[in-house]
């Protein structure tokens, strides 16, 4: 191969694990590497281990890491998007990481970083289940749940970075304390966590049986996996994570009557795990509640990307953000 | 003056008013009209009276109508905007109104048509309380609650032209029905209309003693004006408009927390009547409800165009929309 084709980064910055993707210059992936973050070790050994990982997965891909064109990081927030810097990852106790000089200068390449969802919904848009839709909604239930617009192709931004907390919208008002310090916020009802905790006292109470024997009533053993088979076995749980997708569905109606997308995007584990129901749900809740004019043509549809989509992403908001040198 | 000078027109076109308004180069108004819109007479009439008016505007203005830049035109939706027709304006009882060929022909400019919303929002951006910002969204409660929003300079539109439906935002999951089939909308707890049959329900049971004597109970009289004047006087008016004000600040807040806006701008003739009690209500609710770090820098303030942003706002889009040609 010749030291004149390019090669983009991709990297997955998450907290429990990440991963970098080499990707040739038809974001074809060419090599790959995972490795646990470790973010309890502090944030010098988590930037060694970043570029430890980019090493290796350019050597999976046969490249040398110098011939890469430029690193695209999807990354937790909240983030100073200009000066590349993670100002705080308060779950792995970061504050101030200079990640955009670090690999800068450790690989001579342009470095850009982006919220993890909006890379995410950004890899939807360019490769996945988003192509050329000139809106575009990604919504990412897990321990909370992750929402980005798209909008004509670019990411749609807050004053300060990242928006679309589709999470903190109110969905039953002097409903369920939330995280954030309000009350019934969606991630309250709809969140893999709010399903898992709601699952566990059903099994508690002697009502989801095969729940209980899979998983017990550990809220860390209650993954999407672990709910998709339950869901199969007892009647409640499937009652549980139905309504939990209804209640998503409201949030969405809510969302398409602002921006009336062309396209939402479910993804993330949970809904990976039981896609049908959570985007059949979703489906009827939003025609029955949001604005006809806006539900025709609205497509509602799990992502196809799985995993790649963050680093696919950033990689792809990389390539271009160097293309525009 | 030289013939090569420009001037610009904006019009609204509302359901019971229209206005034409002669703008100089630097959107200086110079001229302009009133009249009533009539729209049960038909769309014919309707266009005709619209070309007298633009005719009767640049008279007081003292320019010849051929010397007119551009037209804009802010319309009842939903619209046509490539094509400058109105699709439908059902409490008018038009269907297919040609407007942009029609002025088009009659006055030898290009016409643009926008939504009425996005274009008072759109004029508050350019010269009232929106000035320079990132991300602004508007809120004009009325009969319903327009809402739109400028995005970095540009309206943010949904598939099919205008979006930002807020007044269609669901507040109290099974609460009152709304026109738009829903329940819970925000209109139905905090447009004029909502507010006034509360009022009128609270007069009727001799509790609003005031606004008895001022108005009697019949909605059409209960308007904008009276309201204010009974908040000041009925303690019970007072709570239910005040009422009405958080109820629109939890909309607000769910807003924020999806685009982060830089400013909120309240508008209409409820709000210009009681501009503190409804920001301050707003600005409340939304500190209380929204996500902290959207709502730090967050602006919320009252329009400062009254019935003159959507003239502004139709004429700035015309303008531009010309220089690019």
């Amino acid at each position: 191969m010749g030291s004149d084709e390019r090669y983009w980064l991709g990297f997955d910055l998450g907290g429990t694990k990440m991963m970098a993707t080499v990707f040739d210059a038809g974001f074809k992936i060419i090599g790959s590497q995972r490795t646990k973050t470790k973010g309890c070790e502090g944030a010098k050994d988590v930037l060694d281990r970043i570029i430890k990982t980019i090493k290796d997965a350019a050597d999976d891909a046969h490249i040398k890491a110098q011939h890469l064109g430029a690193i695209g990081i999807g990354c937790p927030g909240p983030l100073d998007l200009d000066r590349g810097i993670i100002l705080e990852a308060p779950n792995l106790g970061w504050k101030n990481v200079t990640l955009k000089d670090t690999l800068e200068k450790e690989f001579g390449c342009p470095t850009v970083i982006a919220n993890d969802v909006d890379a995410g919904t950004y890899g939807e848009y360019r490769f996945g289940a988003g192509q050329k839709a000139r809106c575009v909604v990604g919504i990412f239930p897990g321990t909370g749940i992750g929402g980005a617009c798209i909008y004509e192709g670019r990411i749609f931004r807050g004053r300060t970075g990242s928006c679309m907390e589709i999470g903190h919208v109110c969905v039953q008002p002097g409903g369920r304390v939330c995280g954030c310090g309000q009350r019934g916020c969606l991630e309250t009802v709809a969140s893999r966590l709010a399903i898992s905790a709601e699952a566990a006292a059903a099994a508690y109470r002697g009502e989801a049986p095969h729940l209980l024997e899979l998983a017990g009533t550990d809220l860390s053993s209650i993954k999407s996996g672990v709910l998709a088979k339950a869901v199969a076995a007892d009647p409640v749980i499937e009652r549980i994570v139905r309504n939990a997708a209804q209640h998503l569905g409201g949030a969405i109606a809510n969302v398409v009557n602002l921006l009336a997308p062309d396209v939402v995007i479910l993804g993330g584990g949970l809904v990976e795990a039981m896609s049908d129901l959570f985007v059949g749900e979703a489906r009827k809740t939003v025609d029955c509640r949001a604005m006809k004019s806006f539900t025709k043509s609205l497509k509602i549809v799990a992502a196809q990307l799985g995993d790649n989509a963050t680093v696919m992403g950033a990689a792809a908001l990389a390539a271009e953000g160097k293309a525009k040198e």
